[in-house]
């Protein structure tokens, strides 16, 4: 016969509990952080009509033709593998419009597939936290939408302007500068596309490339996009509402103790995102990325038909973050275990082991029984790795007694009593 | 444009938060109970190599050949979006075996793929709480597996014999049975497939068709199906060592205060079972079926090689689980909400209110503001059906004074102070 591999599927990860461990810590931090503010969890399947990928806007082309996971189901059906959480958010939205009470804050922490090339932190499947307030266009939201990405870094035990940093920029901004220019449709989009690869060019090229785009207009784009600060951005663009949005944005987040940098350079690639958009910083030199990022986007909902929904969200990824709370040493885990072990020094102990295990369970006592045949010593040690806090080593002494020992393992010390008295001990 | 449909995908559900809440309530009830006993968290991939389900014996054939999502991936490979967990919880042990203490006792919830008719409770996608225990062919084993399951329908508030009861046999007894009739394989098959059904068909049909299978030990195998108690098994199976098992099994348990059935009829589909197997059945009249079930294997690492690995472990659906908890009026949710709700009188007042809301949440008092344009009285009952336990309603004359009243929802009383008296007051 032939053996079959023990490796998971390309590109995908098996949890053994030590690392559900650390994602669930990741998981419940997110959860908590999220729910502070006042979001609620939804989920959905992560199965959808491929259709939904495919219209206009939704998503970016390149994504859909060549890197998502779809088939034809058994019923000729064309199902797609979500590649992202927000067509399935919008239409789930869309679905329940009228009986939905705005502002809406949804959080989710959904699986997401995409077949790509195989590289560092590019996995086939990552779970990603997805935040979003549906229904208000406002900057009072997505100064929540910031703080909120704020707070769970925060949360993680990680530090602004030390470990990472907020950049944030407005699309509603960059088009007012456009407008200011009268530039046409070809050359915003020639321009936005540019601005979204500044920081991978040499500043030579990139202005050739800029000149190209927007001919003689180019030196204005450019001392946009070199501004490091609100207040140094083109004069022309300073009456704009965007400009306005934007200055409040960041003069509210400093008084709330909440550091964001302006940078104009800052895009995000979904076409999608019409206002505010910004991105988290890695601040390590080893590795310094965009870890997270979101923004504004207007009628995500557009496809589905009905009034126009406008949304500000961000997603986050759990391999980014593991990377980043493992560079800076930030990783803990959550890692479970029972209160009590009972080890039985011979297998025919065991169902004698697993009667008291009961009676400890049922007065609310977390208790496991060591049913192999090791010996009591390594019975013993293996319970201490394991992190249990209290050992009941079962002998035929003991069963002929009823006067059993439990032993703390963190103290060393050492009880002995009837099984009742040791219940009501470890029970309080 | 064509309106796209707001629907899911055919036979999967999407969860609103309300729905959320019932399925994180119906979870952690899952998790909190599989820890009580020493069972660790694990995860996988919904993605499987196609060959993992191909294998002899891991899954029953017409599952793989016609209820499967399986497709040819961007990279030419066969995949599966898994139907069930036990083959990724075997893959999964085969590749640590040598790392892993056994007994391990491991848990997870994945959510399940079947492409299958459409029926009440059988959706193309669920959840499954999995149980396992590792490496231990002990009848304590099998006595605690079932505690656990028992100890799950316990802590949702369902009671033993009134709500539900547990049926137990053994395939293991119907092996002795059957070597003490020396039926051959194809006689064993043609019974132990009969009996999978006896509940289904009318006495004389069962009967005959019995005879048809084994000839005229026929009767012998009905005495040894109709027995209702394990004492009253035909005195040719009395002398094994799984009949000394299983009223191992049934008069600890009773020690032990949960009630077992002894019930020949339970054969549990799949083929891989050799030991005990179980089943818990809803005692609704209008729904009396098996909810859950489980048995022990041996070998289920066969296919990867290596030394054989026995376990024990049951499956057990969230839609079947909550049909049941309805159905006895037991359904809790678990709904999450905020200690204050900010509510500004004016959308002016929008960026006041984030900056008063953040205040408090620094302070460790979940916190929202209604962003929205409704009316403050609007807001108010919005935040009560909502959960939220106080609200701070803020207008131009708070914001003058800066002077704030906060209003229990619960209690109906009201305090007013500065802003530091009442994150003082709200964060104790």
């Amino acid at each position: 016969m032939t053996k079959l591999t023990t490796n998971p599927y390309k590109g995908v990860r098996d949890f053994y509990p030590e690392d559900m461990a650390a994602q669930r810590y990741m998981f419940d931090v997110w959860r908590m952080t999220a729910e502070h503010f006042g979001f609620e969890q939804y989920d959905a399947s992560i199965l959808e009509p491929s259709e939904l990928y495919k219209s206009k806007g939704a998503v970016n082309e390149e994504m859909v033709n060549e890197q998502t996971y779809t088939f034809t189901d058994r019923g000729d059906r064309e199902v797609t593998l979500r590649p992202e959480m927000t067509p399935t958010v919008a239409r789930m939205v869309a679905h329940k419009r009228r009986d939905l009470h705005f502002p809406v804050r949804w959080y989710s922490i959904p699986n997401l597939f995409r077949y790509e090339r195989m590289q560092r932190g590019r996995l086939r499947e990552h779970w990603q936290l997805n935040c979003d307030i549906f229904g208000v266009d406002d900057v009072s939201a997505d100064i929540e939408i910031i703080l909120l990405a704020n707070e769970i870094f925060k949360n993680f035990g990680a530090i602004n302007g030390k470990q990472y940093n907020i950049h944030v920029s407005s699309r509603r901004l960059l088009e007012a500068l456009y407008d200011a220019l009268d530039l046409d449709t070809d050359a915003r989009t020639a321009a936005t596309r540019l601005a979204d690869r500044k920081n991978k060019m040499e500043a030579v090229d990139f202005k050739a490339k800029m000149t190209e785009a927007v001919g003689n207009k180019a030196s204005e784009v450019l001392t946009f996009l070199n501004a490091d600060n609100i207040n140094v951005v083109p004069d022309s663009v300073k009456t704009s509402e965007a400009y306005a949005e934007m200055k409040t944005l960041v003069e509210t987040m400093k008084e709330m103790h909440c550091k964001v940098i302006f940078d104009p350079t800052i895009i995000r690639g979904f076409d999608y995102y019409t206002g505010i958009v910004f991105e988290v910083v890695d601040l390590d030199p080893e590795n310094n990325r965009a870890m997270m990022g979101g923004g504004r986007y207007d009628n995500l909902t557009e496809v589905f038909g009905g009034e126009p929904i406008t949304g500000i969200g961000f997603g986050f990824g759990d391999v980014t973050l593991k990377d980043f709370l493992i560079s800076h040493d930030l990783m803990t885990t959550d890692i479970m275990s029972v209160t009590l072990a009972v080890l039985p020094t011979d297998l025919a102990l065991n169902l004698e082991a697993q009667k008291i295990a009961q009676e400890f369970r049922v007065a609310g006592v977390a208790t496991k029984v060591d049913l192999s045949g090791k010996k009591v010593g390594k019975k013993i040690s293996l319970a201490g790795e394991q992190f249990v806090d209290y050992v009941l080593v079962l002998g035929e002494d003991e069963v002929k007694s009823k006067s059993y020992k439990v032993k703390d393992l963190i103290e060393g010390t050492e009880i002995t009593g009837t099984l009742e008295e040791l219940i009501e001990k470890l029970a309080n």
